[in-house]
């Protein structure tokens, strides 16, 4: 049996990570990467990330294909590269909001060949193969997100890029329910940290932070996160992320009548209830 | 000249820091503690922090008295232990909202004694003696806040003391431009984190977090902060706090219709905003 060959859409910050983590392991398929930013090709092949620096229509020569794009890029880039995929190859992505992506990918794939949804939970607010890190899934969460008509081998061999990326645990979860609970945990924090620094920045009379913003930078760290991507992530998970706002700033407003009234019994007990919840949650 | 007496009214987090990083400090003065939690006095006794537990009239002994208590009670305390302060001492706080505690401060002091504010950026989100330690202070930012009031002696031997403790920079600021300044860095982020995770407290159905939840768990950190102590923190600043919420408010409900109306530019230009104010916020 002939080397797997695994093709990489996008050689950015999970891409190019993927890459120099299946770097050198034992049972590492071969690489082939695919960039539109000719300079990042470059980079992963000096690197020794990948083998050969490819053409996304040269991508349908490999036996599984990871898109590593922003969400929205990733549906085109699976409605593209879908109906080229041959018998008995898998086509997964490493997208942040599942249902739609899934959706077209089980759609868009060639009779014979499949699609298995993923989202590694691993990042930093840097971009780009320079910020590329072998070590960026390492005891980090993966999330598969297969459905009723998933192909369960299919299934294993995207699961098994991952472990031996260093992903784990590797959880599987309904692509619906996967974005309803990103809406809460990672899309709703986003949009508040942008809201926040936003507030800062729209001051009607600037408030000089200078050495006191310590605390607030590092609160505000994934406000520092990529524009375009953030934009392409509300407008992707749109329905979950608009009622998890709306949920947030009726909760909000709730504190800020409390506060306005100077209700003690009432501030006590919301601050309660939040850290009993905070301090409940699952470490990592 | 006698070695100078340092008494510390509240040996938690903050106090019992406090005494522990000046602990066998070359030119540390004698530091004596109260605390009514008297298994906190028998803790500090123990590590050899204090040397001497106290009655909280018996401070009036001392040269130099720093206020480590909530900031309400830091408010009592003031107001009780001021008019007992002889003439050449310094009665000072760690409080972190400023205005309402120097000028109460300002106000109860005995005649040719002297009250200087401060607040030591640091701490987390634990409290009591347990969870103090004499690296709290090393490296974070101390703010003195004089008035025109303020004796330049007395606010040198504040500063020599946190200096000591390994506190840097030291800055002065205006009580009132502190407050403002901290209710955009640090206690309007506290209320979002508490909101944010009160809004998950709150989900007509539950999302299973799980294993998902570790940024969440990180960015709401503070949300586990001690309730009295932030209830008593909105009260004790207000105003400002109102201020920032309600501003904060109009630009979270900004992007909120920018969501609703799948605003591209809009969007853009809002996470841009966002993004080019926290990439220029000064490290600490």
């Amino acid at each position: 049996m002939a080397r797997e060959r695994l093709g990489i859409l996008g050689l950015g910050l999970i891409g190019g990570s993927l890459a120099l983590a299946l770097k050198g392991k034992r049972g590492a398929p071969e690489l082939w990467g695919c960039d539109r930013r000719k300079e990042h090709v470059r980079q992963a092949l000096r690197a020794g990330a990948i083998a050969k620096g490819c053409a996304a229509r040269e991508l349908a020569e490999c036996d599984v294909v990871v898109v590593c794009l922003p969400v929205l890029r990733t549906v085109e880039a699976i409605r593209a590269l879908g109906p080229r995929m041959r018998p008995g190859t898998v086509l997964t992505d490493a997208g942040s909001v599942k249902a739609g992506i899934v959706r077209e990918g089980e759609r868009a794939v060639a009779r014979g060949a499949f699609f298995v949804g993923g989202h590694p939970i691993a990042g930093t607010e840097r971009s780009g193969f320079p910020a590329a890190d072998a070590r960026l899934f390492r005891g980090r969460t993966f999330i598969l997100t297969p459905t009723e008509k998933t192909d369960e081998g299919a299934a294993r061999r995207v699961q098994r890029i991952w472990k031996l990326a260093g992903s784990r645990p590797i959880l599987r979860m309904d692509p619906k329910v996967h974005d309803r609970v990103f809406a809460y945990v990672s899309h709703l924090p986003h949009v508040v940290a942008y809201a926040l620094v936003h507030s800062v920045a729209t001051l009607p009379s600037p408030v000089p932070l200078g050495y006191s913003a310590g605390g607030f930078r590092d609160f505000t760290r994934i406000a520092s996160s990529n524009p375009e991507m953030w934009k392409d992530i509300v407008l992707q998970n749109h329905a979950e992320v608009l009622r998890a706002m709306s949920h947030y700033r009726r909760n909000f407003h709730l504190l800020e009548d409390l506060v306005a009234k100077k209700d003690v019994p009432g501030l006590l007990a919301y601050f309660r209830r939040a850290k009993k919840t905070r301090d409940g949650l699952q470490a990592p």
